[in-house]
């Protein structure tokens, strides 16, 4: 490692000159500055980014805990945060909850601890408690959260309108004529998956079909191997069923797949329509109808917004939270009619 | 921020006896010393970690740099060094180069000046020159290729037998019964697309099949598209090819598409072996025979040997490099006869 010392004593001058040379203070001359800069770049001169952190306060890192990375949603995320976060300077270190509310807890105080300029979050499916979350703000850190988030927890959010898109999905299964309309949902406690939920019962009740709770199948871990599972059960239990809405892509694909192997025709008998988008909708046979969440903007908006906060906190500024909602849309394919 | 000077405070003692206790020095009573813990923990008392880093000079973190997050062997691979990471108490910078050589440059660059305690990487494609790599090494700090590996560079790598399973790949099709078999293979500069290429053309030669350079399709950016260019483009070029080994999957579920949209018939007319092991691979129909490529292992296994060496190099101890290759299996599918 090449220290300041060292630079100072090829250029026989002192430390401090050295240092405020490098810093471009202005009560050392131009030429002196111009010679330190060029001599320290010819020797590899690193300043010691620890020392730098300790006299800034400042690590220059945020840090991101989603539920999952082997995942199309989450990693079109941490890319759009990762890409945006280059761009202003900072890095990224990235934590994987396991959808553990346990593990989440530990992951916050390690980032804590690390003193990381900001925390961006997802939460995982098993958080039911937001202590961890109001830790973050006490300690002063800015928080953003997105997609899976807690609404009580006062901090800027990024989300999409989970009801919204639901709604629109499920009216989608109507307008093409589905009378008994199920839906796959995800676990009760993240707000999306309650979301999604009312969403679709709602679009049942503004068109007069009357909402059948035997219709709604709780799903556990948002596999493709549930997909298959309810889909094989949905067939057992209810032979008219004409339409379902399905939480996320993954489940979805796992249901086609197993409606495939018992020669059930989609659409002429079942119509499908996921959520998310994952690459693999558009691949499929049938591919699939679903709404498109915009993960990578999601990502990008979400590190923004935390930059911002992480500046006017620099600044003294007062923060203000801001809930951003991104826009979906229906990405119609073959698995329903037309 | 609750300092040492405040705990000092309340329990009426000496700071240096607060941060001897925390650091559970002998010469501190064991009675103080349960006393001191305690009254941090109740204040919520955190070290300060860039203090900390200046005195222990390590950061507890380490960079990676990969080609693509939104990439089912890369999140795979992330997801294994991260959990491995954890466990040890280090944390994870991730980067992205986008398959840049300019960009993994400047990537380097930033985790060499964060001080990070080791970097792990998967070489851009367009990489040819290893300069940065060895500026790691002098560095001083420790570095593991994975996957996409430099030969030349001294350090420690985790690959796969990229030859071997390329040859196994292509022996299949030859005992399937296949003649023509063509390749679709990856670019020109990185390591393991030169090696599944020669071992698609060891395999020809050792069975007596003569090899054909038109036969081979050189692909720029191993996409979903260019699986379908290349599928459509050998169906003008080749109508007696009867076998096709495609160096990732991705792509060859992109050639999958092609010939299920032209009505072309796998494995009937063309057999098709892909490489990795995508997720899509099996919910693709027909589902993609292919090489298993253990990403998650992968990543776990370069961390190992990452963590090992960041250990030896403080202890002064002197690193022994590894070639670390893991073992792949053909997974045998649909898009392949029986």
């Amino acid at each position: 490692m090449v220290t300041l010392k060292q630079i100072a004593e090829k250029l026989n001058i002192s430390i401090t000159t050295v240092s405020k040379a490098l810093k471009d203070y202005p009560d050392v001359s131009k030429k002196t500055r111009k010679l330190v800069r060029e001599t320290a770049s010819m020797l590899h001169y690193k300043p010691n980014s620890f020392a730098v952190n300790l006299r800034t306060k400042e690590s220059k890192t945020i840090g991101l805990i989603i539920p999952e990375i082997v995942h199309h949603f989450f990693s079109s995320v941490i890319k759009g945060i990762i890409s945006q976060a280059e761009k202003k300077g900072y890095l990224v270190i990235t934590l994987q909850s396991n959808e553990s509310y346990e593990l989440e807890k530990q992951q916050i105080e390690l980032l804590l601890n690390k003193r990381v300029d900001g925390i961006l979050i997802s939460l995982a499916n098993g958080t039911a408690d937001y202590k961890h979350l109001s830790e973050i703000i006490e300690n002063d850190t800015p928080l953003v959260m997105f997609d899976k988030i807690a609404k009580v927890v006062k901090c800027s959010k990024v989300i999409i309108d989970d009801r919204k898109a639901a709604y629109k999905a499920t009216q989608h299964l109507i307008d093409i004529g589905c009378k008994r309309i199920a839906h796959f949902r995800g676990p009760l406690l993240p707000q999306n998956s309650i979301d999604r939920f009312l969403g679709y019962k709602q679009a049942l009740l503004d068109n007069n079909i009357s909402y059948d709770s035997s219709l709604v199948y709780l799903l556990n871990d948002m596999s493709f191997e549930e997909g298959k599972f309810y889909a094989n059960q949905l067939l057992q239990d209810h032979k008219d069923v004409d339409g379902i809405f399905i939480n996320t892509d993954l489940v979805a694909i796992g249901a086609i797949t197993e409606f495939n192997k018992q020669g059930i025709k989609i659409p002429e008998q079942i119509n499908i329509v996921g959520f998310s988008n994952w690459f693999m909708a558009s691949v499929i046979s049938p591919s699939l109808t679903t709404i498109n969440q915009p993960g990578f903007d999601m990502g990008k908006k979400a590190f923004k917004i935390l930059y911002k906060e992480i500046k006017d906190k620099k600044e003294k500024k007062s923060i203000v939270y801001r809930d951003e909602i991104l826009e979906t849309d229906l990405v119609l394919r073959e698995s329903t009619k037309n």
